[in-house]
């Protein structure tokens, strides 16, 4: 007989799987919700809300409740600079700084040779298809400082060569609230090389 | 417009509630789920069935899949020797160990003043009962090592004396793998005090 009951634990993991999560607070989460049957329930039911609703936005990639997703069926939002992130993740926290009122276009990932990530698998012809169609004056990569993030960005900037957009990258710098010396090396050498004249 | 469409934002707050779950890390575990139409619908299957078959056992108060719980309900176990326990985690661990051939009551908490838990929310009394049905030699106290778990083993002992059973609770000293060096005050007086002769 296992020490667990058999349904228990292939939902202990299944919650393991998910980000975030070790078999220690799996089983801690799991417990949490067997020992709490509106919790259960409430779960379950928005679980399958979202199941049901969820939709890949059709133009830029990003989830929403519809084919087209809130922010590029918002005619407020300026459709002549897209932004490119490579995960929702990074969309989001984009959208909480306020900072942004063009739309996006999620890549769905960086290319990167050892898992195999290709320039195949990620969203490039979707974005040079949006660029081509016009429109479009300013292209932002929002990638990842990694290497990964880097090559990506160069790759599309290459393909987005003959369209004559602008292309940008983030600013690298500081960060803000940091202290001189407990940054990196690279990190300072950039912000070094990026400095702004203030007088 | 909310940042995050509704639906999804309900999700992440539900998931951050969830024990080992900060906010950031429900948003991570929910995207990981949106973007996984598969994951989603496994989760919400093993969700539903444990849902739908989780029972508490009458007996012990441990979660099973029956009226009786598979330890209650398996014939060889000792049922003169009851181990009572905090929680079904603790239990899980003890059966775990491997070390354990009676059956358990699980209290659902320890008396907490400051949370005002006291021994009727607890399933004391169930204990009691099972003790004064008779057929039980030995109980095991195996509650937490803090002020709490101590107490409401001393509040158990004094319920118990009544009907003149063993009650005992789990040794107290080193773990093992550890360096006496690291170990804090309280545990080396005790382990001390518990010393055994080897020779």
């Amino acid at each position: 007989m296992a020490l667990v009951p058999l349904p228990f634990e292939r939902l202990i993991k299944r919650l393991a799987r998910l980000p975030g999560l070790g078999p220690r607070s799996a089983q801690r989460a799991a417990l949490h919700l067997l020992t709490r049957p509106q919790e259960l329930a409430d779960i379950l039911h928005i679980l399958s809300e979202v199941g049901e609703q969820i939709c890949v936005c059709g133009i830029c990639g990003n989830l929403g409740m519809a084919e087209r997703c809130h922010i590029c069926a918002d005619g407020v939002r300026d459709g002549g600079i897209i932004c490119v992130v490579e995960g929702v993740d990074d969309l989001w926290a984009l959208e909480r700084s306020g900072g942004y009122a063009g739309v996006y276009h999620v890549l769905g990932g960086v290319v990167n040779a050892l898992e195999g990530v290709g320039p195949d698998q990620l969203r490039m012809k979707e974005l040079v298809a949006r660029v081509e169609a016009g429109g479009v004056n300013e292209v932002i990569l929002a990638l990842g400082a990694s290497v990964d993030g880097q090559t990506t960005g160069h790759l599309l900037a290459e393909r987005l060569k003959p369209y004559g957009v602008v292309v940008s990258t983030l600013a690298k710098g500081m960060p803000v609230g940091a202290e001189v010396d407990y940054l990196d090396e690279g990190t300072l050498s950039l912000a070094l090389a990026g400095r702004k004249r203030v007088a």
